[in-house]
């Protein structure tokens, strides 16, 4: 019989807030509408530790990770948000002496997008999510996404305008500078109100100037090109229509769905980026 | 006059928690005891926004970052968190439409220290500062440190002793894993309690299993892993001793003063990373 | 009819060693024995450009690895650098000003493996593809693989035991200093001589101190430190023993297949990586 | 006496192209035209090794790193280059068993500009130095920089004008897709020729459509954006211009001075990077 070290107890007594395992890298499968997505998942996972344990059976939380990961080639799961809910359950329930679980997912994810010459083409996002639960209490689940964008400076348009282009008609757009902007909307996911991430992408693209594509031929650039530059957007802007689209989209939320929505422009004038962000609630926005 | 796009009025009017700039890059100067040290800094500057404002001056807060880090060549600023403060009031009274500013910087930092030979070596550290203000409240600020030390698990210590060295005497340390951790402490400084960033580089150091060393002549070697392996700690352990020294070091801290503490270790035997972590306050520790 | 700006001729007339694209990323499918799997790569294309030309037809050389890729799912490619071969091919016969083209791919991959107890895990690694070809000769081909290993110093070792446990019995592994390293093969796939990255990634781990595992229970992680410290390697050892291991494998091997071979140890003593390479052809390493 | 595992033999003789240590960070302080610079250097340092060592004294390269590095606030380094070759130097004198050596280091850089109002700002580059030396041989060494620079695309400049803006006068810029690109130049220095790392920051901002500024106040906004709109560039364009500006600024450089020069630019239309470089010396250029 072994020594079981973890369940000594620790010279100083504090409780911990989270420990666990970070960085475990596992292929995982979603269940999409009509599909079956393969995605290559990071993943941490916790639980809390009283005072009284010196250390958490980390290589229990793994195995743990491990078999609902291989559970999700055969349960369907809708999102990632689900399999850390669930993983979030089996870690409270095996861990005896926790009061607290928590695991985060990210992975790589694909969705296809129609170029503005009606072609396809593959474009890459990121999905988060976030569970966590306190026992006894009713679990938490958070869905996240990471997009791409482009952004037009509405600013250097104007400015531009009014020292450059003073005798041209005020409903061209001129030039300005315009940049990738990193666009993040992480929201709470409520039992009884779908949310999809798919939604979550879409949003993020309609409130930036521009979705970005993989591929453009020559009259696509051009068109892409023009309509950014026709919906100039401050960093602050596409944070505010995001929030906008998000109580359009989703009418019946609840009041105490968390949401946090921020963009990161990496401005083509600077070395360093432009950042807004909102943390808030549905309540909040309502008010 | 050139048009001021930042002051019209948003379409879709929501107040934000954030908006500035992230990443700006800047060498600047610290006085410690006896020394004027020089670092290159990370800074992210942010305001609040008010619903009815599109946004931000953003050129005014890299003004007023430049104009503070240029200061900090002659004003002698005892630590990056009192020039993150001066960052923070100054962002107030230039926006004057914000309620809240708040600035994050980091730095590489370097010690002298000495090693087992009693020779000397300039260790590696990183800094991190965060200040933030509501309008006419009082502001709050936090320093932070980055430490890579040596970890070694007494888990895999006791089992390979009962397995492999039956025989060997109990008080001697037998094999074990052992790997780079990453040791963070966050604390608030508060106005009339001294805390020192060298001093929470040396707690950090202090409750691993071992610093780590630039250089190390074969002697020394052998020392340091001896030491390390008669040290065994987890991440928990990491992490609760730091608590310990802490409360230990400032006495008289007062009970809102916050503290997080991390450790990560790279296992060497794993992929992924171990890790524990504690939010809290002096008042939660001394209960 | 829009302007074709790429055609155009240039101000500075010099011809260009490498234009195109960077870090595209697609899901791709790969055929290994018994089954298909599911990656994502990022992929890099490029051609040359003579002096003539004002620009490359980027979007063209994205087209191309979006055609090649999506065949990826009914093509049985074995391996990313058929994959890569095959963009290769394609990007001189679309680009017929360019004489040069280069495909680079790298991709996170996994592989079942027995843990000490026999139970299986899934490991996580790199793959690393170039293909290359000059218009006229025959195009070359490298496959590489990136192995996440366990090191224990033999140095340390052998100091620990000379200073520390002088009366204990000499084979018997005492205390050292180990950690991850991080190994790497990259080598010429010559046609008719079949080189597979799974057995480059059986070499590598084979010729570190362990592998390491995704899951380990006390028994299993007391044997993994067991026979690692029973076999302590420099970065040196792991080089020179892959060197060995790929000359036994491949016996056939013509000369002139490169290969190199590199090996990165996170030391835990110090803040720094240890590193040992060796860039060769087999018929130097024959001599 | 301690065993000197290093000196041994190993069980697989083949010799080591390089070995060493990477990624010490150390403060460092080279001379500059009328002041001295602290810069915080991460630097590679290596040897080879001869088939019948086991393996090379790591301890004592981190020392003669150390050492030089040291010296570097009292000897009036010119550049990094000059460090990194003495490092060299010591390395060979030291590794008496070693005929080859190699030193890169890398740091960040910081230079002050005029914006386009007349203030100054201070902008961010980085450097790079590369030196070796084969024992008995003339040694190499290299000096790099890294640039963040701002890129208008001609192509869908061309392309917006033939579409939507066909009655605009042809002599006035239109809208196009622009980004930050990140500009490299690596270079021999030859002893009697000077090269000055600072001339190789100015040759890169003047071939890219514009700087980049830590401060723009709008008017110098605008007047940025309209001196980039005025002066668009691919990546391709930006290589070529360095190329000419490189041969007239350095007429009496020797041809077989080697020059690579490189430019990525972060394309805001898509989410991968279009990317140049071209790899040659000065006497193919002159071809």
């Amino acid at each position: 019989m072994l020594p079981d070290v973890q369940r000594m107890s620790p010279e100083a007594k504090f409780k911990l807030t989270r420990v666990g395992v970070r960085g475990i890298k596992k292929p995982l499968v979603i269940q999409r509408p009509q599909k079956s997505v393969n995605l290559i998942g990071t993943i941490d996972a916790f639980v809390d530790l009283p005072a009284e344990r010196k250390g958490s059976d980390m290589s229990r939380s793994v195995e743990i990770v491990s078999e609902i990961v291989d559970l999700s080639t055969r349960k369907q799961y809708r999102g990632i948000e689900y399999l850390a809910e669930d993983i979030v359950d089996k870690l409270l329930k095996k861990h005896d002496y926790a009061n607290y679980a928590e695991v985060r997912i990210c992975t790589d994810y694909f969705l296809e997008r129609t170029r503005p010459s009606g072609k396809k083409s593959i474009e890459k996002y990121s999905l988060f999510a976030l569970a966590s639960k306190r026992r006894g209490e009713k679990g938490k689940k958070m869905i996240g996404v990471e997009v791409i964008a482009m952004m037009v400076c509405p600013c250097a348009m104007e400015n531009t305008r009014s020292i450059y282009y003073k005798s041209f008609p005020k409903n061209i757009p001129v030039i300005s500078h315009n940049q990738r902007g990193v666009i993040t909307i992480m929201m709470d996911v409520i039992d009884g109100y779908e949310v999809d991430a798919d939604e979550l992408i879409e949003i993020a693209e309609e409130s930036a100037s521009s979705p970005t594509y993989e591929i453009l031929k020559r009259q696509e650039e051009a068109e892409v090109v023009w309509r950014a530059h026709n919906n100039p957007k401050f960093v602050e802007d596409v944070v505010r229509d995001i929030l906008k689209r998000l109580l359009e989209k989703y009418p019946d939320m609840p009041d105490e769905c968390r949401v946090v929505v921020g963009c990161e422009s990496e401005e083509s004038i600077h070395k360093h980026n432009a950042f807004a962000e909102r943390i808030t609630t549905f309540g909040e926005l309502r008010e």
